[in-house]
């Protein structure tokens, strides 16, 4: 068997979120039922760089599963493609993984998440799905400047979920960026790992910055507070997408 | 009554074109039907700057009907918004009509359409009927050098569909570029107004470039040839977006 480092597309409206559920469509059952055709329909398990949940998107999820040596890494990916239609996931990239020690999860230094807010009275038509709409006007600048609060290695148990199952609630902010672009507001974050919920938590309490709810500095003192109850609400996921996870020498 | 000039978006996915049909759900019936809710019930009739055929999308049509005079320009676009849910068209802004002369369609002194083409081996997951889906590689920039020679004013028979109803095949094309931005490749069109089909049967001749199957310089022959069997297929629809209706002092 070898084993192949994946790189996957996925319209999150469509699952249940990346993890197999009991109540609906995953992107892991889609992936390794769509695998197992290629290995005599022995499902094979998979490991993925971040679990999505529900209704979140992925440009460049990564995902770890073994197949047989027969394959290479075009017949992957146009194999996995084929079995996994009509479903809204794909292969984009297929690569042989030559060192056993590598984890899409563990091994991963840095993931940058995307979150498109769509900001303006009528509600979206093609972005249906694909944005958080937000009618008030957002003040993209101050959210910008509140954001940069949050910015290196903290606690951030304000802005972590009550289910997190994360061992420390430390982690290192790299990049919260918030810029206009017409009438979307678009985060980036980045960070080598973040809570769950993490970056949905900060986006709900940035817009409270951008609605004028908050003062700029409000942000620090919430990160400061280290409780839940000091962050925003938790914004929904169809507006967040994990654009890209780095490895070393990638 | 008081005449209002609405700029709507749509996802052309969800209806059988712009004109209302017998075989399914038109955006006109949707938002004549929205409209009639605030005429007791009489179903008033709408003027388009451009009819778009089924799968076509819309960042900005303009389509213009007569509402009682109660209404201001924030009532009209909520009350439309709330009457067309859950049908995926929304009315971004509504003006009033102050010239009586006025017609979306042919007081239009530019259309601005683009198309995209998501140009790689897998199928589009996130962009599921919002791109043509073209595996070979392309050679945007051949494309572009063959769309310039379709710039100006010209009889554009070749690139007419046999359905086109206009009087004169000869229109002004102003802009036609093509460029790469990534994993896509996007043509951006326009002049004062197009023949049927015109834009997708352009499209269709440039990717025979791109792709190599065409020299640059048969293109002009495909247009001096004014007739539809020289020019290339059509492209499909779901790759194509009316994105702007220029107005005089707009």
């Amino acid at each position: 068997m070898t084993r192949w480092a994946l790189k996957l597309e996925y319209d999150g409206r469509r699952f249940v979120g990346w993890q197999r559920q009991m109540n609906g469509l995953s992107v892991q059952e889609v992936l390794e039922e769509a695998a197992g055709r290629l290995c005599h329909d022995v499902v094979p398990k998979s490991v993925v760089a971040g679990r999505t949940d529900a209704g979140v998107h992925a440009a460049a999820q990564v995902a770890a599963l073994e197949l047989p040596d027969t394959l290479d890494a075009r017949a992957v990916r146009e194999a996995l493609n084929f079995h996994m239609k009509p479903h809204a996931v794909v292969v984009l990239e297929a690569m042989p993984v030559l060192d056993s020690g590598w984890s899409p999860r563990f091994s991963a230094i840095e993931r940058a998440y995307r979150y498109v807010i769509l900001n303006r009275p009528a509600r979206p038509a093609t972005l249906d799905g694909f944005a958080w709409h937000v009618r008030a006007s957002l003040d993209a600048e101050a959210m910008h400047r509140a954001a940069q609060s949050l910015l290196g290695r903290h606690d951030f148990t304000s802005f972590r979920a009550s289910a997190c199952q994360a061992t420390s609630p430390v982690r290192t902010l790299d990049r919260l960026d918030v810029r206009r672009e017409g009438e979307l507001v678009v985060i980036a974050a980045e960070a080598r790992s973040f809570l769950h919920h993490q970056v949905r938590n900060m986006v709900g309490t940035l817009k409270l910055v951008g609605a004028g709810k908050w003062r700029v500095g409000q942000v620090a003192d919430a990160l400061a507070a280290r409780d839940r109850r000091a962050g925003g609400p938790t914004a929904p996921p169809e507006g967040l997408y994990l654009v890209e996870v780095i490895y070393p020498a990638d």
